[in-house]
């Protein structure tokens, strides 16, 4: 830190989507004509940010080693396709990741192999989709991820996620989630292993247009900032 | 442990209560014929234990060193009596902590001067009296305190409590409480200071007959042998 | 927990080692005539444990589904072998661990595939065989696994592990080691993942007789115990 | 963070100490001609502090609340006169640091009254003024508090501290000494308490020229960035 004037370098941000609702379902489609991780990308539209998509389809499954290796921080959305992902990708990724790389898992990308792989549980939870409101409490309101929102952040429709989530105890657990079917759940949770920050965060089913939502736009922005910091990850 | 047959030794179990709401309002008195502290004492009568209660009206606030000398686990319910404990109090209790007796704050008891003193926060958080429904999810269903119940305790009425709950990161996180009106809470948590353990725990509100429900009752029991279990205080 | 009289089940404890230097030196093989995994074994030779030994050369590496669900706590020594441990083997007991079974890595077995499988990390550290004396010290004295000890535990030649170890932020921390070289080590730290508990312990290069040592086998004991108790996992 | 330049807020330094044995003690005052505060002060010559010392003698024990209200981070340094401070002085400290202010408690720091009272547990460990020589190793080498460091930190001649230290478990353990005698000591450990961030650092005894130490002076650098920045605070 400095008093003086200073230019920040910006940050290389990879949204990584598995990309098959939004090419299978008009509906969504239409709800995000980019594509899932065209909405995410639209997020980081500033000179802060250098962001670039990529998908499951695409060589590599999309993530070959020279985009992992120019990527501070990789966002990555997955619900179908578990059984697709190589070990191959896998082990690159987790690799790359206790190296530095900062790693935000969306919604059902906690039952990614990745995910699984990099935190040794299964990320198991109760499911429905409903389209239930979703009220999200800042439970630590001085965590870097929580800054610019209000107290509670609230999704008028989401899918809801329930208790127990079968995760590591988290380094730190930022948001609670309340869903009005009576359910909790842990929605925002970071860890580290190796050099790379890792951060859970739960909104983001396809049927909902969450990308498009002001405060969750606000604490990716947030997550990719904390997660790039490489020398900022602990308490 | 041993695979020999063997005669455990009774947990002396201690019951405080600031006594004042049954002894200023009828309805609680009836809730309560024998005291808030009398219906938590009736949890523990077992050849398990030996209970005795005490209130704030005693000789030396009901704490006198002789009584938490053979206290195993002190259960501690207070409400609006947080400016009339003493410091001497305060430290006696702190100190018996630390050198091993177990602790359990109920309800209100997070903004006592016992539980700043003990964890360094306030304990303040959200709070509204309005009879909500209360759902507590075990987030951590292997914990010792989360046996033996089902996997969402209901309670039909409850004050309602809203994070944020300003407590230090807890050791481990049991409980989470959904409310009807919004609101989520961490409502069991632990921690530990020098050779002893402490547990918070939310339900109590002298408004609702919280202490006879059943698995309010259980979880007591269960929080009482792993705060009595000197030796098993970690993860 | 009950006041009446009980007869407890035994523990089943598998101790499994690759069991390859013993095979290829003779000095190990006078130290350790039972092989490393015989030494430990004979610490759990009580009635409160049922005991059996396997090794990486035995059928599907020595770890059969039907072995692996009949163990309460898998003891885990390996040390060139990593190579060699097929994904399906990390697979079988990544997934019965999850279920409950309590898992110990020993030594070197922290650069083993299932160690970094569960963790998410390399588990990779400074590594130096130097016969240098080590002091355990109980970091955590409160904890189950430090119980019986010298407030020191003291090693006459060990291998010297330093710091930085790559591990994610343990849930306990039980030892610190120091060894007369100028190095540190977190020595005893304790995970959980799923249902099950997972403890880490330094101690142990075949090039010592380190399981011959009292302290270390009573730390093994008390590892075991602590393990084994599904419902006791967290502070 | 943004990329365009920016002039940064000087962070507000107060050093505090308790200023006896540089006043009774001709070698120490030889060693420190400004106090020890004075040496602590000089780290902070740059435009990116104000700093201001401040000591026990003072009115309101030095610390009256405007001073407080203007304090980003707070530096403590107590050794002899733990029974001097008034509750008066802890409670003001106390509520400030719920406010946001950071704290760091250097050396004995740990057995003073408003280390206690923030932490809640004593602070005790063992203790021997034997110029020992002391290795500081960063066990979290990612955190913002040991960048700029060599892996270990040598310094010549300090008084040893051995665990156990009777602390919380730290939200962050950022180094652990070693001392050629046989002791190790968690050295850097990080707190959290409302929206205020503390950090407590071993080294520094009066007998020894410690805060003349360039790797010293980098970590209370680190240390003042990191508990100054209110919204970087979990990992």
């Amino acid at each position: 830190m400095t008093a003086e004037s200073e230019k920040k370098t910006p940050t290389n941000v990879t949204v990584w989507n598995e990309n098959i609702h939004e090419r299978e379902d008009e509906a969504i489609a239409a709800r995000y004509p980019n594509g899932i991780h065209g909405a995410i990308a639209s997020i980081f539209e500033s000179n802060d940010y250098e962001v670039e998509t990529t998908t499951l389809q695409r060589e590599e499954q999309g993530v070959p080693q020279s985009l992992l290796d120019r990527t501070d921080v990789l966002i990555w959305w997955e619900h179908v396709a578990h059984d697709e992902i190589t070990d191959e990708t896998v082990r690159r990724i987790k690799e790359r990741v206790h190296d530095g790389m900062g790693i935000i898992f969306l919604h059902s990308a906690k039952d990614s192999p990745v995910f699984s792989s990099l935190l040794g549980a299964t990320g198991h939870s109760k499911w429905e989709n409903n389209g239930s409101r979703e009220y999200l409490w800042a439970v630590n309101p001085s965590h870097p991820i929580a800054q610019g929102l209000d107290e509670c952040t609230k999704i008028p429709n989401a899918a809801t996620y329930g208790e127990p989530f079968d995760i590591p105890k988290p380094d730190s657990q930022v948001f609670t989630s309340w869903f009005e079917g009576g359910d909790v759940f842990r929605s925002g949770v970071c860890f580290q292993r190796g050099m790379g920050k890792i951060f859970y965060f739960r909104p983001g089913d396809e049927e909902y247009p969450i990308y498009h939502h002001d405060g969750v736009r606000q604490i990716l922005r947030n997550a990719v900032d904390w997660a790039a910091s490489k020398n900022q990850s602990s308490p």
